[in-house]
């Protein structure tokens, strides 16, 4: 039996609790959902994932690290498309004001229905509610393929009809797709009320998750939370661009803490509404996504789910090189291949097990609005495949709503090898009647002829050549051109520059996520001792490499914990000192639990000649040697 | 003439602007005062030195570092005296809206009207505006000691009476004192007006410096962002001690993002309104401040400026050894001690000047509600003295505070080696006529009983004695007290246990006002060319360690790049390659910018005999070796 599938996640919550790895913020004052503090050993852990981090994507590709403002202004946010569609949809309970997130109670209500269906024709066959119950925790457990869990809803043995049975099953199956308007009407037809109370529920109303705030005293600079660390990367994209000499391609990357208010937090680590995140905005030639690095990683293997897979309704990955999934347009261009094989190297590296790691593509009804092809991957924890690091082709999207609000130019200009001919329409404006015919709207007017789609100039030149008069809107109200201060025709332009806005590749890692997925990954229990959990942490993010065991309080050990100490920190290896009266047996337990690879004992014999007892997590296999030779060890571990 | 003499702040600003250490947030946005974004080379920088930060304080002494939420509930910030008393006092012109801080507004129109004062007294005396300017600007930089700089009001040429003038003066001298009541009965009796546009201001009101949000949907759950990193330390104290065996004394640590919602953010970084802190909190025994290493640091001599000096108009500074300051109780204690000299050594450690250091006590009236002795380390730059890292004795305010709200006990018990006999009052209860007579409010007024002070017991006893009765408040209410049901005596317990709230000692590093001030530190011009800047940053915190220097754009130089780079980096050398067309001593020169204290150059004898030109950044001096030999002075440096 594999460790994932005798996983024991009451004991890991125990462990994290006891050995502080996090725990709820201000607990002692009743704590809130959603946030959670790290203790020193999951600080020590979240420090070291991002370390590691820093040094396999930022230092390896001299990426350029910004760290920008979390408080961020209405204006930018409203551009990037947060403050319209950073939204849930939520609703009361109309007695005692509960709130819920809409598509959650009525997956709650619907699968708690079709439970009592299966559970009613059971009885009616004969068989025991708990015969029942067991092989529904079955098919949850095959199906932990969705992502959420739902708050359950109380489940009472009634029959449905076929039609009805199946009207449910297809709402569930969509649940993700539904807009508010649909959300309400799925309500309504199916009576959805209060999973707990029975109570009527509100409409569903939309609820933005970004926190609000208020910026300086006047009161009437409104601010948000970042809900995410690139839209400071987007709005800097000159200043980098002119820091990487006008070279592309590049890319910025931020570490640092973003927000989002959940309206019912839940599954400890993995939905809160504060959170450390890494990411990376790498810029690319639209026309040119190839990267100059795929060669090295092109045999990287991955298990991946694309997209036409998951629309045939099933679930099976295919293991597959990049190089094999690039070449086969599975996934679009190279450079977001590339970033998938480093994705999964970085993880494996930090120790999430890759026959539990998987690259799922978005269908094309989920993507975010500003995406153009997207691959999560996907950590496979208790609570189901759990998507942990998004790797989205943006587009041009960021760039080109900040560059068309601000007016400020976000491109990249190439000089040409060779001059170029373009054909392009061309806009002739005559100034004489222009001005005094549009009088203080003449700017706007100009700007907007400016920057038509080249289907609106096609119909504009159409309609001046017919009746010699056309039309723009401009803020949505419409504006008469005529031939008498417009002209629009077809024309050709030498182009000795090439501007364009370049296309993001953004890998976003959320790495309370994957510190989560990493503890259950890790966790074990020894075979001779139940009680003895065991956290195998790689060496390269173990919140401690070494601890420093003196067998006793004599204090004929102490110049040695202190000279062994600082010589075991000059060379690298970060230490715990545990001193405490416990037996050795119960200090290699603890360290155990706290996932220290390596220990090493201070004894009477140690006083003498020098020499230490090393002992190692996993095998517990122990070896004597001078600490000299030990350090050698443990430096190169 | 030292550096800090030709110091000049703006060509430093432009040299931040053009290799983007930092810049002023959404600036493509127009901008918001006090949010600033680090650049690549900026984030760098900081992270380096929060690098160095780590490493000399909590790898050095094991301490707990923990990472806490941001966003912190109401009733927590409530408790610990921010939603009271973190506010400043501002103004508003009655006619525009425009909002001044009421102590800078003042400040501002006073010395204005003193300087128009010296204006016009000079003027009789024949010198002319521009001397006199000259003169004030001299003055202002010998006073540069002031912390704050003002909004300039506007200079009118009018001579005071001397008695205005000293009142003027003497206010000047004071403004950090005022509270509400007392800002307004200045600005009425002096006629402060707006220095702007002379019209009047509404009365000082106070404003919350906290950042103000909501958790959740409800709406009622009120949050602020983190206005210190502190709080969320102190909050989780009991599983801290638990973590660390229950050994004291130890401290936590805690390295991230604070706000305050500035009235006028001013002076770039060093006043923001969200910023990087790194705090320590040593939790210590209020009978014992000892500190274990102080031994080993007590002869590293401190420039000190104690209150006593302070209180008699001076500014004078002493240099002492840290053991001196201790032994003759300039000092509080030990532990105090001990970490000012920690902080001297990182400080001067990533590249602060020791001869710009000062270690500055607080006087009474200047400290925080909660603490009982602090030292500012302070660092002089063109802004003048600025509190860089504050070490506070916050005794046991935080952990007592928060104890008496929760009711958990924050708290240390240690086992004592003999029993000991304590004299205290004990107070029994009639539980028959207790609880009916009471009735609901029996239980409060029981707790409060048991939570007297000495003085409070003292009183009690006696009114007991004298006439049968006294009496206690209890939320403001008075309840009578009498012999029937309750009996209050001096007695004798044995403990076997101390239990106490153990004092804290808090070092609070603002790292931006650090690194603001290590930029100053580290600029220089080279003698020879005036145009080229140098920021000469020790190595250990230097952006980049070393910079990969191509002789061209030539194909035969890329697989040395290649090599070289990842080799550097296997080392922990960290790199900044600049192929750019620019020539090499244009891109020395950009390194010098950046202060990268090395650059490797690859020309055609490299692809020869694998030999490379190292330069070093300050001296210039360029030397010639292979790369293998290179790359071990690298590493070592």
């Amino acid at each position: 039996m594999s460790s994932a599938e005798k996983f024991d996640r009451a004991a890991l919550e125990q462990l994290v609790v006891k050995r502080f790895f996090y725990a709820p913020s201000f607990q002692i004052y009743g704590g809130v959902a959603g946030l959670y503090d790290y203790g020193p050993s999951g600080c020590a852990l979240l420090n070291n994932i991002i370390s590691v981090w820093r040094n396999h994507f930022v230092l390896e590709e001299e990426m350029l690290e910004v760290d920008t403002s979390i408080m961020t202004t209405y204006d930018v946010l409203k551009t990037s498309g947060h403050v319209d569609k950073f939204a849930d949809y939520m609703c009361k309970d109309l007695k005692n004001g509960e709130i819920f997130r809409a598509d959650h109670v009525i997956e709650a209500v619907l699968e708690a229905r079709l439970q009592g269906d299966k559970e009613a024709k059971a009885a009616k066959a004969g068989k025991s509610a708990e015969e029942i119950a067991a092989e529904a925790a079955e098919a949850a457990a095959a199906k932990a393929d969705k992502k959420k869990k739902k708050k359950k809803g109380v489940v009472v043995a009634v029959e449905l009809a076929d039609d009805v049975r199946q009207t449910y099953e297809e709402t569930l199956a969509q649940i993700d797709n539904y807009n508010g308007e649909e959300l309400a009407a799925i309500m309504k037809k199916f009576d959805i009320r209060s999973p707990e109370t029975g109570n009527e529920l509100s409409e569903p109303k939309e609820f933005n998750l970004m926190f609000e705030s208020s910026i300086g005293p006047t009161g009437h600079l409104k601010g948000f939370l970042r809900p995410e660390t690139a839209q400071g990367q987007f709005l800097n994209f000159k200043k980098l661009l002119e820091f990487n000499n006008d070279k592309m391609p590049f890319a910025s990357a931020q570490v640092g803490r973003s927000f989002r208010n959940e309206i019912s937090p839940r599954s400890g680590l993995l939905r809160v509404r504060e959170f450390t995140m890494a990411e990376i905005e790498h810029y690319v030639d639209p026309e040119n996504k190839s990267h100059p690095k795929f060669e090295d990683f092109k045999d990287v293997v991955l298990t991946i789910l694309p997209k036409d897979v998951q629309l045939s309704g099933k679930t099976e990955t295919v293991d597959m090189t990049i190089g094999e999934a690039v070449a086969k347009k599975v996934v679009d261009n190279e450079t977001l291949g590339y970033f998938m094989a480093r994705i999964h190297l970085f993880l494996t590296k930090i120790g999430i097990k890759p026959d539990r790691l998987r690259f799922r593509q978005h269908m094309d009804n989920e993507m975010a609005h500003y995406a153009c092809d997207c691959w999560d991957a996907e950590i496979k924890t208790s609570y189901g495949w759990i998507e942990c690091v998004g790797c989205a082709d943006r587009s041009a999207y960021d760039l080109t709503v900040h560059s068309k609000r601000t007016g400020e130019k976000l491109v990249v200009r190439e000089q040409l090898a060779e001059p170029r001919t373009v054909e392009l329409w061309q806009v002739e404006i005559n100034k004489k009647t222009f001005g005094p015919k549009f009088k203080k709207e003449a700017k706007a007017v100009e700007e907007t002829l400016m920057s038509l789609s080249e289907e609106q100039y096609a119909q504009l030149a159409k309609d001046l050549e017919s009746s010699g008069a056309g039309s723009v809107e401009v803020n949505g109200q419409k504006f008469e051109i005529s031939q008498d201060n417009v002209t629009v025709k077809r024309g050709t332009v030498t182009e000795h520059v090439r501007e364009y806005t370049p296309n993001v590749i953004e890998p976003s890692f959320g790495i309370g996520r994957i510190l989560y997925s990493l503890l259950e990954h890790s966790w074990w229990v020894r075979e001779d001792d139940e009680a003895r959990n065991v956290l195998s942490f790689p060496p390269v993010v173990a919140p401690f490499k070494c601890c420093l065991l003196p067998l006793s309080g004599n204090a004929v050990f102490e110049p040695f914990v202190r000279k062994f100490s600082r010589e075991l920190r000059q060379a690298g290896v970060s230490i715990r000192t545990d001193d405490s009266k416990a037996s050795i047996g119960r200090r290699y337990a603890r360290n155990d639990e706290l996932g220290i690879p390596y220990a090493i004992t201070i004894d009477f014999d140690t006083v003498e000649d020098n020499t230490v007892t090393l002992r190692e997590r996993d095998s517990t296999k122990q070896i004597r040697d001078t600490f000299e030779n030990i350090l050698k060890i443990l430096k190169d571990a």
